[in-house]
């Protein structure tokens, strides 16, 4: 056993610690994306399941279902849920979006089609709601049928607020609130639930998932500026490319002279962007602080939802979402 | 009072029978289509639910409650949940089949984009389910996420039996007990399971909500190549131009000789059609059954539909299910 060696990475070590209960996950996942009637449908979703997802979601259930003392298996049936939404989510993004590429590999509406994204992407969602039922748990469905709906409204968001230079830190911060923290704090909250957890035990659960949410995303988005391939799997300045407002350009160009301002207006609300524009961007936001504000805006939440976990029992789980929590801002050190 | 006169329409006596429950259900639908954060999330399902759609599931859904002698007001919720169901079906629809027209108007696709319709559709799936969980109802919930998983299997099968000369009666009925039936028939049965109704009873108001929805999937496929522009808000050969393996082809094919068989074969799986082919498909129907088969087999779908409401305690909101039955293939006789 490795679960004590600070050197194997928190999420591995989740991963290890969890290797029984993720193994009947799996199991369900296959069990569940089967269609009697349309084998595109399995196809499709193997394409992504098998794909080197981390899981990360359906760990957190079951662990937090875990870390509150749970004994039984409808934790695996969460688990197999929350995953479903996300390979959804994932599915319905690469249509809207028009992604070619997803986890390395070529995406499904590029190797099927548009239509086959969208219908298997419905098939998941309704296959998840049964895995719900099963638990017999009303709570716990309605905790993800209302994640299920703010997921789409930080979707639909994001949409009327790309390439606006006046979306604000508040938006920014309902828009990843919804595409995905709303996921990250269902899963824990629900764990919780489901194991008859005390109510501040349920609430710390769920703040942690929702400020580890938080941190991903604004990690996500500070290396996208920062970060080279080989470390992240897409390059440096795709949204920069894309015109999309994330933190570092949001603080960037808040703190915008009449100068800088006519350069941002320029290469995101109008798209006319040349060669050495991104170079000019990073010079710009390293300059005023930006990139330092949002990397301590990641720093910050990471440190939110750590705290919130002294609520919890000590064990060597609670341990691992502390460590997983500083793990995710750790790139950024 | 009109509820005897048998020259309304059965749909509106039912409208007029239940207009105070559908009020509450158009109230109902109003407040959950909105959205906090994201404006064009009501805008999109305005468009469509505003759109003079007849609103038929939910109606199915609070009369099965109402025969079963359901005195409270989740049918309400239900009946919400079933129509958002069908409308985000609706939605995704357009966008798989690229349509440009639905009852009469441009489609959401073609007036918001392609983006917007899978969201919102996603949206109204979480919103359906929400609805549901507020029912306190786990029976309710898995037959209506059971539907909503064979909904999306059926359209799929579609896609993959397009254009396929080889596709068989049994995977046509296949296709449309998902794409059509299994709505109807949850809507019918979570109404009388949620009245609390006999399994007797449960199970007449499911398998009537099945067979209408054969029986109204058949008529309307026979009707796209029967009926006028006028009668059906879409032309006369939409289907064979889109080379769609319905009913009355399927039909036609297994009929065929060798040089018939070479017609459909350059029609349909080649997709060559010329000038004159969709009135010599006609003739071929006409000459060889086809057409009489399919009639015949949407007449022997409705009566079926009817014998199972004997189970049912005599009642006005009984006669007009029946009426319903009747009316839908009124148009073939």
């Amino acid at each position: 056993m490795s679960l004590d060696d600070k050197a194997v990475k928190p999420h591995d070590r989740l991963a290890e610690a969890l290797a029984s209960d993720m193994a009947a996950v799996d199991a369900l996942i296959l069990e569940r994306m089967a269609s009697r009637h349309a084998p595109r449908i399995p196809e499709v979703t193997a394409h992504l399941v098998g794909a080197g997802g981390k899981k990360l979601r359906p760990m957190l259930t079951v662990a937090a279902a875990r870390i509150c003392g749970y004994e039984g298996t409808l934790h695996h049936n969460l688990a197999a849920a929350v995953e479903f939404i996300h390979t959804a989510t994932l599915l319905h993004d690469d249509v809207v979006d028009e992604s070619k590429q997803r986890r390395g590999r070529p995406t499904a509406n590029l190797l099927w089609d548009n239509k086959s994204s969208v219908l298997v992407g419905d098939y998941l969602f309704a296959r998840s709601f049964q895995l719900m039922t099963d638990t017999n748990n009303l709570r716990v469905l309605s905790i993800l049928s209302s994640a299920s709906a703010v997921i789409t409204e930080g979707e639909v968001l994001q949409l009327s607020a790309a390439e606006d230079m006046k979306t604000s830190e508040e938006t920014y911060y309902t828009v990843i609130r919804g595409k995905t923290a709303a996921l990250f704090s269902a899963s824990t909250e629900a764990g919780a639930v489901l194991a008859g957890a005390t109510e501040d035990q349920v609430e710390a659960l769920r703040d942690y998932g929702e400020a580890l949410g938080i941190a991903f995303q604004v990690v996500d988005d500070l290396l996208d500026y920062l970060s080279d391939a080989k470390t992240m799997g897409k390059n440096v300045g795709d949204d920069f490319r894309e015109r999309k407002l994330t933190l570092p350009v949001i603080k960037a160009i808040s703190k915008a002279g009449d100068e800088d301002r006519a350069f941002w207006t320029r290469v995101i609300e109008k798209g006319d962007q040349r060669e050495g524009d991104l170079e000019h961007a990073l010079d710009l936001m390293q300059a005023n602080g930006a990139l330092d504000e949002t990397r301590a805006a990641a720093l910050d939440w990471a440190d939110r939802g750590r705290a919130r976990l002294a609520v919890l029992p000590e064990s060597d789980l609670r341990e691992m979402l502390d460590d997983l929590a500083d793990y995710v801002v750790a790139r950024l050190r």
